[in-house]
């Protein structure tokens, strides 16, 4: 008799009649069916429960996560300048960057992440974070002009980011991208190199993007063009690239986004709680352009649940543009998901056979999924993290009845109230 | 030895420095102090938790629980006309009310809400069902000017409204409130027959204002007025007032709204699905206007989570206003709180002696609150429901460890699956 690595039995998968079995081996989806014969080394009872695809988390710095929500009620500006530099100078380390990527991870697991796309220092530690734990990441090195804890100037950084990718290029889970910071902390030249570099392995870039009103007049001053257009100019873009937050943008350089098959990491809670703006997503989704979703760090969402992501997106473009059609939850939902899978070249993001075993399952038996009318709608609109039940990366259980079972939850809050007492006291020197 | 109806050991309460002994009698907080020499005939271990005032969701319809998320991705009228209408001429019934009700008060319970205000159908149903389970609610019929199952015209809405103000006037939980559902449904003549009902029985008014720029409009028409001005006009406003979203109103209205002392409900979450706009709530938190949050019913939100609705609240207006600034987190928990008890005149919603004992247990060892920096914030910005593990209403324990404890979780849900085979069959039967 056949056996899979992980067998499913009685589980509602959206769009599909009725009750199905999931088949998992080799870490790929191989079989759905009514009823499966065979055995699991594993077996998951359905109960009531609904299978949806594991959420991609396209723009996060998961180390932040030990910075949580420090610097509240600040725009963007001042709350980099202010706070979280400060912070960053005196904390950040291998050590740093290690807890906070545990914490990160943690929280990931337990809202429904299987891949998050990571901007920050020591990319290595959380290279190794992901690998013991088994989730995927695509990790990247912050590239700045400025010096840092990791670098002197853009070529550290460069030949750093590359030593990196040379290191990690080969993995099962983890995967190097190449991340200049954003067009106004990084010089033509620097975002040059990094996209030298990006090419030279087969990389996707990663830069922040026309985020605040403020950075566009910024870079308008300077380079006598919008962010977009001076991307453009300098021969960054392509399909390779993803952009995060792009909330400030013109009609033509939508069309450059599109023409260029950009893709776009939106985050919509970040946007909103540094008051950066609301972008145009319905817009950017009716052109064509792969939209995909990401919290940002925990220090300006507050937290990492992509869930939460969702159900803001779904229903901030339908008020914001006064249209209850703006975008829809099954939109909404693959932008969390499939785009996220797609953009990394990951064939992940749809329960179907064939595809990578990144799922989970959902408990509909909460007050949110009753009564049960459309398992889509109501994941976006309705539910919480608390109905996550079970997650699944590449095909191995990383969370069942919402027990972790490849990290010690409570080792790492105990890590977290260690970080917590040094980072108050520094906070209280500063005031 | 002193004995407390409940005593809470070693608790956070924000605010104040280290940790707390709460003790509750006769339904009140009646000591706070580091160490309480005294016993509780039940004793609660703080642990790690974190106390917070429960929640007040000021506008809901919650009955309409059955109803679910149905008719999403359309706007208000069309919702209304297209699904909502046609499912309640079909179902509305006492049973309906009463398992619906049920439903909600789960969920409701749930996520931390201890004080419901709603407006609905057969209410002495949903008023027995508050009694049953222990939670506290203002209930009223909806009064209109076309007919409904319950009456035929305005004079009767207003007869079934006074036998309900009559039978539930003197209860401990629950209290009658006078609900005229909207300016845009309900003539001069019957806002004022509401009116008078509410003045002879000292009783709030509950009401549906500007919603929408349609409904602006169509004031417009018929009175040659805006409907805070139309309102204004035939005498309907005063303190005792409570007027649910207010998203559409010009600052002279603003002015009035303030000098009458009309309290607000906003429904950022239900105003943003049904696309009908974003309140100018940082403008009327300045002007010193009391604002209470609801979720409206979850046919249209999708759920009567409270947690969510002070997370978007906290974020949305800072974004759209693009000042960081615009509202903070202890603003909007107050707003979800104390603004909320204090319009229906209970003496709830602050952690101190003397107060009603409504409050909510958080617990802390979750991802979203490690590290813990600003328990106010990281419970507004970053929490999900899951952490809300132990819920008191009136000095009464409903959940603890998230386990109900008055209402029998899975019969609710039994009887919920029952409503929805009936109702899926009904809107096949439509379409």
């Amino acid at each position: 008799m056949e056996k899979y690595d992980v067998l499913i039995k009685d589980i509602i998968i959206p769009g599909k009649e009725g009750k199905w079995d999931i088949g998992i081996s080799g870490g790929k989806i191989t079989k759905i069916e009514k009823k499966i014969e065979a055995q699991g080394k594993e077996v998951i009872l359905g109960n009531g429960k609904i299978a949806f695809p594991s959420f991609a988390n396209m723009h996060t710095h998961i180390s932040m996560t030990l910075l949580r929500g420090l610097g509240a009620d600040l725009p963007l500006m001042d709350w980099l300048q202010k706070v979280i530099w400060p912070l960053e100078g005196e904390f950040v380390s291998p050590e740093f960057v290690r807890d906070g990527a545990l914490l990160g991870i943690v929280e990931s697991i337990k809202t429904g992440t299987t891949l998050f796309m990571d901007m920050y220092f020591f990319e290595e530690e959380i290279g190794q974070v992901c690998e013991e734990v088994g989730i995927r990441a695509g990790l990247g090195f912050g590239i700045l002009d400025f010096p840092t804890k990791i670098a002197k100037n853009p070529e550290e950084y460069i030949k750093r980011a590359r030593k990196f990718a040379e290191d990690f290029k080969n993995r099962e889970l983890v995967f190097p991208v190449i991340c200049p910071h954003a067009p106004y902390t990084c010089s033509p030249n620097t975002l040059r190199m990094a996209k030298e570099l990006a090419d030279e392995y087969g990389l996707l870039l990663h830069i922040h993007v026309a985020e605040t009103k403020g950075e566009v007049e910024r870079i308008k001053e300077e380079y006598g063009k919008t962010p977009v257009r001076h991307l453009e100019s300098i021969g960054f873009l392509d399909k390779n690239v993803l952009c995060a937050h792009m909330v400030w943008t013109d009609e033509e350089e939508r069309e450059i986004i599109k023409e260029k098959e950009v893709k776009i990491a939106h985050c919509p809670e970040s946007n909103l709680k540094l008051a950066s703006g609301i972008a145009p997503i319905p817009d950017y989704v009716k052109r064509g352009i792969t939209v995909c979703i990401g919290t940002d760090g925990a220090a300006s969402n507050d937290n990492l649940n992509m869930l939460e992501e969702m159900s803001i997106c779904a229903k901030l473009h339908k008020g914001y543009n006064m249209d209850a059609k703006a975008i829809d939850a099954k939109t909404v939902l693959k932008l969390a998901t499939e785009n996220g899978f797609k953009t990394v070249g990951i064939k992940a993001g749809k329960l179907e056979e064939g595809f990578e075993a990144d799922l989970i399952l959902v408990n509909a038996e909460t007050p949110e999924f009753q009564p049960l009318y459309d398992p889509i709608a109501q994941f976006v609109y309705s539910s919480g993290t608390e109905c996550i039940d079970t997650v699944i990366c590449k095909g191995k259980i990383l969370m069942e009845k919402r027990q972790l079972k490849t990290v010690d939850e409570e080792e790492v809050y105990r890590k977290a109230k260690v970080w917590r007492e040094k980072i108050l006291s520094f906070l209280s020197s500063l005031s």
